[in-house]
């Protein structure tokens, strides 16, 4: 008894986490309470399970496997199913009209090899990436639009009567859940595609932001004042890769809205997550390098600290105005003098450790992570004009 | 005219690499249309749109939802679906009885309110992360069951005999798939996994049996003899970190088979394939160093070729005999002397590097890479002993 209790308030405190962590989650669920009563109570008046009423069932149906979250999401699913039951049905009443021409005894037969060669074709075709990318849903709805007409036992003039209340009630279902999912608070793949983006940058900025100083306390300051939360952010960057690909196919579905239009250069973000994700890569080295608590020397410190520390500075500036050029979308001119300072600053430390002769009195071993920190830190220098290229 | 040739040439040329990259592929497609043809077959010679005859009809529509292309996946669908249907038709059959209770006014708004909260509160819970790695579909299904049954107009006799019959005609579906699929080839998530982990390993051993005597060879050598081979097939590790999550949800679901059994420790693999991603970023930045084709200078290269080669050949020879022990599925003994080895190489090169004097001529940018080399190769080592503990 206690142990259930227990068990429920988990859930409690679970549920509770989900919607603090994102609230669309409810409203989203409310909207498809919402859409699916109002359908079903469209059919409710009508008889559900008589001959040709089955159709209706349809409705209801359509509602529940269509209605995604996102406005992309819900288009690419309801086009996909109202598309292919329409095209394979049609296919279908042919396979059938067919397969009635050779008599009682050959029509079975007739009929399952048409089966067979579609089911295996469209299948196989599951496979292609193009296709797996936006019409897979499409493609499974095929092969079942298609079997259903063809194995009906109708005459061919009641096939496209049951063809045509079917497709339009798909349509009307469909239409019913854009309607619901566009005008009563829009979750856009898009938009969320360019939030995400965005935060992931401003996560590296964070970073950079923070590096610097944190890097070149001693090591009592740094444990006296632990700031975790800066170097924690980016993670979710390198947890989050796949994200991105699938907002990007949803994104390509929506109709124009807000400040982005139809056909809007969406691969463009693919491209940019792809170089954070990189850049992440390094932020992560670096940070492994912080947290291996390795103490530097006073004089290796006082070579490479204000060159490493303008470095990283620059590079969370540069990171930060791509940050407000991508939100406010418009061309990253004021990022262009952050490049220059960090390259700038670069430049400085690669004179400074071929020149200084200081090194050779000091252990080697103390010099690798500051040596791999300069090395890291150019390599982040090239990686955000790189970004700034792609904004 | 040609460029439609063109076109189908491309297609023609794309199906053979799909077919010859995983030729298990067509024969997924074959199965899957032999089941469907089987299950058509079975419902030919019953009316198929007759009153209760609908239900007939979910057998074929289970067959195309459900066959996935591994058993776990397909035993995964289909035990959501059957038991979704069971469960929600029998919880819609008690409130469609409790809102015939109200009379004919009452009775819709009561139903909406039932299918109103119920859609909320499912559609919700699909957001639950451990729900929605097992039991998504299942959800989906059973709002779509309460809402098909809650709503019908039917007796409550009537709506029995209609749950039974789709419930055994669900269950018929799924056991033909399930035959067909394990019968036929089968093809097994957990096997898969079993590879993809062992094959991410080697890629790695390929590596670092490469990397050495790679780095070490002049510049001229490395343009006359260029072999990426060894050096490519690593970063497909670092593409496929998705995948091994969804393997292991669908392993969950595969009853024992070959040498594995049921409730095998699948979730060490998770393990073994996080370290394995882990080692593969350190792997991509000694890459890096490769490809920047820096030229170290003899005195340097004199210095710490030995330690460095003989730590990656030995890390390279720990993570072979870990994959054969993966493979074979044993302890993996013999793989402690390698790891071994590696750490008194790494052992070596860091006292080389504290010791030596000779460094002090030199220009410290050239230092750089070497340093970076030397830490990230002590770094790999930590790694594959820990990949080693995991296996």
């Amino acid at each position: 008894m206690k142990g259930l209790f227990a068990k429920l308030v988990e859930i409690g405190n679970e549920t509770k986490a989900l919607w603090k962590d994102d609230p669309r989650r409810v409203i989203h669920a409310l909207k498809l309470g919402l859409t699916l009563t109002i359908v079903s109570l469209l059919y409710y008046y009508r008889p559900l399970y008589d001959n040709f009423g089955v159709s209706a069932m349809w409705a209801v149906m359509t509602v529940v496997v269509v209605f995604e979250f996102s406005v992309g999401a819900t288009v690419g699913k309801g086009l996909n199913r109202a598309f292919a039951t329409l095209f394979a049905g049609g296919l279908g009443a042919g396979a059938h009209h067919l397969a009635a021409l050779s008599g009682r005894v050959g029509q079975p037969i007739i009929t399952s090899i048409f089966v067979f060669l579609i089911a295996c074709t469209l299948t196989f075709m599951r496979f292609f990436p193009s296709i797996k990318a936006k019409y897979d849903y499409g493609m499974m709805i095929s092969i079942l639009s298609f079997s259903f007409v063809s194995i009906s036992g109708l005459r061919d003039d009641e096939i496209f009567l049951l063809l045509q209340k079917r497709v339009s009630t798909i349509f009307l279902g469909v239409c019913v859940c854009l309607i619901i999912s566009i005008s009563i608070s829009p979750f856009w793949a898009g938009q969320d595609l360019h939030n995400r983006i965005a935060l992931n940058i401003e996560y590296l900025a964070l970073f950079f932001e923070g590096y610097g100083s944190e890097y070149f306390k001693t090591l009592q300051d740094r444990e006296a004042n632990k700031d975790e939360n800066f170097s924690q952010s980016y993670k979710s960057i390198l947890k989050s890769s796949g994200i991105e690909d699938t907002l990007y196919n949803f994104a390509r579905w929506e109709p124009g809205h807000g400040c982005f239009q139809f056909r809007h250069p969406w691969k463009q973000y693919l491209k940019i997550g792809a170089l954070t994700y990189q850049c992440a890569f390094r932020v992560d080295a670096l940070h492994r390098n912080l947290s291996s608590n390795f103490q530097l020397s006073q004089e290796i410190r006082a070579e490479i600290q204000e060159p490493c520390m303008e470095m990283s500075m620059e590079s969370g500036k540069t990171l930060r105005k791509l940050v407000s050029s991508i939100r406010e979308m418009n061309q990253p001119t004021q990022a262009e003098i952050h490049i220059h300072n960090s390259k700038a600053a670069a430049k400085k430390l690669k004179a400074s450790l071929k020149s200084s002769r200081m090194w050779e009195n000091c252990d080697l071993l103390t010099l690798i992570p500051a040596a791999t920190i300069g090395s890291l830190l150019i390599d982040v220098v090239d990686c955000t004009e790189k970004i700034a290229e792609a904004v």
